[in-house]
């Protein structure tokens, strides 16, 4: 489920703002704000390569001609220095404590994979952007874009030796390659939760509590943000209204998939292209504008099957307690060829950005792969949305370091002591910082800096009575304590 | 550091064994054993692949003829599938304990860097095997092949607004491509912890201090591993004796780590044919064969500083209290172009494994990339050596699955008194899994097969008295509890 191919459904536009001044073709989405600031923050040793930088340049080499490194990661790439790791470790322990709760189990997959999992002919910006190249070896290789065909891949690999149902999760880098715009993030991280065998609604109704599950611990509330949901089938009843051939489904959704990008009249012309009747394109583009579940039964009728499933959905969703958070809208198709049956999308309710996380029903993609069908959903859920919100929201939680003591020889020949000390610490689980040849006054704004909680001052005249002095930093309490008697 | 690029010392040959019986130069490490069965094990849907084999055979598709997907990951790589996933993380847990308990602060890059950072002409294994590629904006990146040169960029970027010393950890895949042999693997894991702006053996003396902590928590004790430890300085002085040129001294270093791999002759031609004396090449691989540093003092005098730096080091290591774990070997010198001062690497003591980790100190490697040098040293430790050698000991801890509860619904009526139970006891912090469709037999086995702590049955007679059955798997136990009161 990749999060970023998603398009953020009917209501608003892909936010495109003008970036640098290299005219107007040079975009940066919303989508990699946070990364364009701090990858332009510093470029400390390749004045070169801004000097020549023009439209389109993506050949610049790393080296500038007196042989310096670019400091920068490659174009599209962050490097994660302390303090962004801690966000990052933090955000993924909640996504790690939500799946622990709903009893999934973690896997994981190589960030390379065959070109051959992602090749699909729907037209889906997703693989329009793979990150593809050949090896050395002349094999067709991709960065991965999205997890799931990876995720399918070793279900059939594992064939008969696992039990159905599988609920499995994985936290993961995915990449994309787009050749024109400068800026845009390369690679996000990815959450994913699939379940595996089971065919009902229920499925559905379980992601989707995982995914509230995740936003209350994050301090996320129903007001903040909703899930829109829909169906597939919605659209396939449509199509079966004006006995559209079943060949053109997937085509369909991709295209009506563009209804936030691209303007109503757009979506039709392409959709006329496939061959539909101008009476078909317009019952689809109405039936997309519903947003009452009411509404679809009177239009669609009762006996269908997406209205059956999507009531039982919003029935589960009440007793689960989550009905606050989620909504019907039919423009929620999603933007991956693969689904078949419930999507759904998360979204911040003021409207600023773009889908936090979405997923459906894909119960026919394992025969894409040769292999027998087994009934799937699962959803995708990026690190970086998520992050913007909650510090819009002011959500993002004190992200200081924590240690518990500095270690601190004041005197060279107090080095062997300050040894065993640090070391003894260590050995009974304490979190210890050894410093050296540094003043005391530097030693003070450190242990500040990194919230230490104690500091050990290793002296001569306390040493030679085996004592060690004790400073609290909270209260500014200070003792002696025996070296040995040390906790 | 690249753990896989270390050869094991002089002692003991690299274990090559034939694999597949396709002629002799189809070889697998021993490094790759354990993937090499994962990897043969099941080929489920591409039996063409299987069927075109031939030797060298880099370029085979991996969709054969009926458009049916290879189910293993690319060659040399591997899934993670549950259980393989559990141990993974349980390891890492290990290395970030250990890191925590050091006070070094976690950070992290792309797996895909430019290429420039690892060029290196000092005829390193790791340089020769990079898995690089143009991307399509001509760019040359590179799949990494070990994380320091990516620490150091980082350290650059960073600039004046850190403070030094900086102390950081990373976990990361690494990546390398080899043309001709099948079967070993291509990417692995590896534990980096770096310090950035100590200029004395301090430094090594906590980095060695770290891999023991960690050797110590995995069960692991000095009589199953030790680490041999030198100094770069030893081989300077070496050649200082016979006045053999300074630009000689990465290159001599590269060959003499081949020492185990290849024959001592092959070693002494090919230090003969960077023009080296036959009489400095006999002094060098004397001095290369001590065991002792009062002997490497005898041969080099006192004076010199790379004796002064193992004595330090060897002294701090008692204050520590890890003696026990380390050994002065000359005949380590570890496989990377950029070391300077000390180096080591950790080995089992049997003999039979590669080495599970090795560092050493690097002094010069900011000035290559054109800023200015701060002393660093570091080490890497991967992920596939220390899981070997934890197997063969019988150390590996018990990595089965462990929920709380199994909600399970007798009756499909009931299925809405199920979602609110499994989704109040989530919100009370409980791994729960809701079981449907199902029969009582089975549930019975689920439970037991992933560690349930209690079952709860929800069935119409206790239901209709707001009443839920709960089951404790260890103790058999049952009784009823009312809804509301689950805990």
């Amino acid at each position: 489920m990749a999060a970023w191919s998603s398009s953020p459904s009917l209501r608003h536009l892909l936010l495109l703002r003008p970036r640098l001044p290299l005219g107007p073709t040079c975009l940066a989405g919303s989508f990699s704000r946070r990364h364009i600031h701090s990858h332009s923050r510093r470029r400390l040793f390749s004045s070169a390569s801004s000097s020549t930088l023009t439209h389109g340049d993506e050949a610049s080499t790393h080296v500038d001609a007196g042989g310096v490194v670019d400091v920068n990661p490659p174009r599209g790439t962050r490097d994660f220095p302390p303090e962004d790791m801690r966000l990052r470790t933090w955000l993924f322990d909640q996504f790690r404590e939500v799946s622990r709760l709903m009893a999934f189990e973690e896997v994981d997959f190589p960030v390379l994979e065959s070109e051959a999992l992602f090749i699909r002919k729907a037209g889906e910006e997703i693989t329009q952007q793979l990150y593809n190249f050949e090896d050395k070896g002349g094999r067709r290789v991709v960065l991965r874009p999205e997890i799931t065909p990876s995720l399918a891949r070793l279900v059939i690999k594992q064939g008969k030796s696992v039990s159905l149902p599988l609920k499995w999760f994985t936290i993961g880098q995915c990449w994309r390659y787009e050749r024109m715009t400068r800026g845009r993030r390369r690679e996000h991280y990815q959450w994913n939760m699939d379940i595996f065998g089971v065919p009902k609604v229920r499925a559905e109704a379980e992601l989707l509590q995982a995914i509230v599950l995740l936003f209350q611990r994050l301090g996320i509330t129903s007001s903040d943000v909703g899930i829109r949901v829909s169906s597939r089938k919605v659209l396939q009843a449509v199509l079966n209204m004006y006995s559209i051939p079943e060949h053109l489904f997937t085509e369909v959704c991709i295209i009506v998939d563009k209804l936030g990008k691209l303007t109503r009249e757009e979506i039709e012309k392409e959709l006329m292209s496939t061959g539909l009747s101008s009476e078909a394109v317009q019952g689809i583009i109405e039936v997309l504008s519903l947003k009452s579940l009411s509404k679809l039964e009177e239009v669609l009728g009762s006996g269908v099957e997406a209205v059956a499933d999507l009531k039982k959905l919003f029935s589960f969703a009440e007793q689960y307690g989550y009905a606050d958070w989620i909504c019907f809208d039919a423009s929620v198709v999603r933007g991956l060829a693969y689904y078949t049956g419930i999507v759904f999308e998360a979204f911040d309710r003021e409207g600023k950005l773009r889908a936090i996380c979405g997923g459906g029903r894909y119960d026919r993609l394992l025969s894409t792969f040769g292999s027998e069908d087994i009934p799937a959903c699962g959803f995708g859920f990026g690190d970086a949305v998520i992050v913007e919100l909650l510090k819009e929201k002011g959500l993002l939680p004190d992200m200081s370091r924590q240690i518990d003591d500095i270690v601190f020889p004041l005197d060279e020949e107090l080095e062997g002591p300050a040894s065993s000390i640090a070391s003894s610490l260590r050995k009974k689980g304490r979190a210890v910082d050894l410093v050296e040849d540094k003043r005391l006054k530097w030693v003070f704004k450190h242990a500040e800096r990194i919230n230490a909680s104690r500091l050990l001052l290793v002296g001569n005249s306390e040493w030679e009575r085996g004592m060690v002095r004790v400073k609290i930093l909270s209260t500014r309490e200070e003792f002696e304590v025996k070296a040995g008697d040390l906790e």
